[in-house]
């Protein structure tokens, strides 16, 4: 069987045609965090700190990935797509980056679980970050819709 | 002497890495707003439908563009950067598409030039929106630092 993050990795590149050119790598899957890296160079502007469009779209993709793993967990498979989010930009990323993504309370899951097995749908809040010299440089807020798949 | 809509994508182009990739155009520029451009192929997910992070690059980028283009009528050059975002995905992009900024109105952007002259930096709040069918698919609201230029 796979791993369930080079799983992940493969199905982010494969499924999501700008993930390739921002060079999106799967880096840990603790069951608790999602750590996915990017790297500097296919995502600089010209002042050679990252594009915040790529920022966002590193840390959106941290929260949908651990989201979809945890729901796998549970053995629910959904199309997971976001609803809307908030960005704070903090500081500049002058490095590679990586965008970490916690699982969120065991209660709150619980809870998408059931409504996804009584209504076919719910939605959760995340949030994801990107630390630059165990700082955070770039903090996420998204919610996600899930639809569950019969 | 360079049309500055020509001018601003071959800048988007060449300085911001990732731009290339999402395929960004600029459409159109009437001083009341700028409208940049971008196919579904190169942005889209295994739903067919433009990613969120390729959705939110663009109207950033449409946001950024729009701020430049009018501070430089104002003889202003400055540095413009998110700070922070919110961002709405209301309906599904299912085409290549657009995102439209409108200028701010002409009193908050001579109070930014105002507080750029006199303190060197300033912010400002702008809103831009991606449409599908006449109708708003997602909606960005995003403020901007700017540090004048010397």
């Amino acid at each position: 069987m796979t791993h369930p993050l080079h799983a992940l990795e493969e199905r982010i590149l494969d499924e999501i045609a700008l993930a390739r050119h921002i060079g999106v790598r799967a880096r840990e899957y603790t069951g608790a965090q999602l750590v996915l890296a990017a790297p500097l160079a296919a995502n600089s502007n010209h002042h050679g700190t990252a594009f915040g469009g790529s920022l966002f779209s590193l840390a959106v993709l941290a929260a949908w990935g651990l989201l979809g793993l945890k729901l796998a967990e549970r053995g629910v498979a959904g199309e997971i797509v976001i609803q809307q989010s908030r960005v704070q930009y903090r500081k500049p990323v002058t490095a590679d980056f990586y965008a970490r993504c916690f699982a969120p309370e065991s209660d709150d899951l619980d809870k998408l679980v059931q409504t996804l097995e009584r209504r076919g749908r719910g939605r959760i809040a995340l949030i994801a970050t990107i630390e630059q010299d165990g700082r955070t440089a770039v903090e996420l807020e998204g919610t996600f819709a899930v639809v569950r798949r019969a």
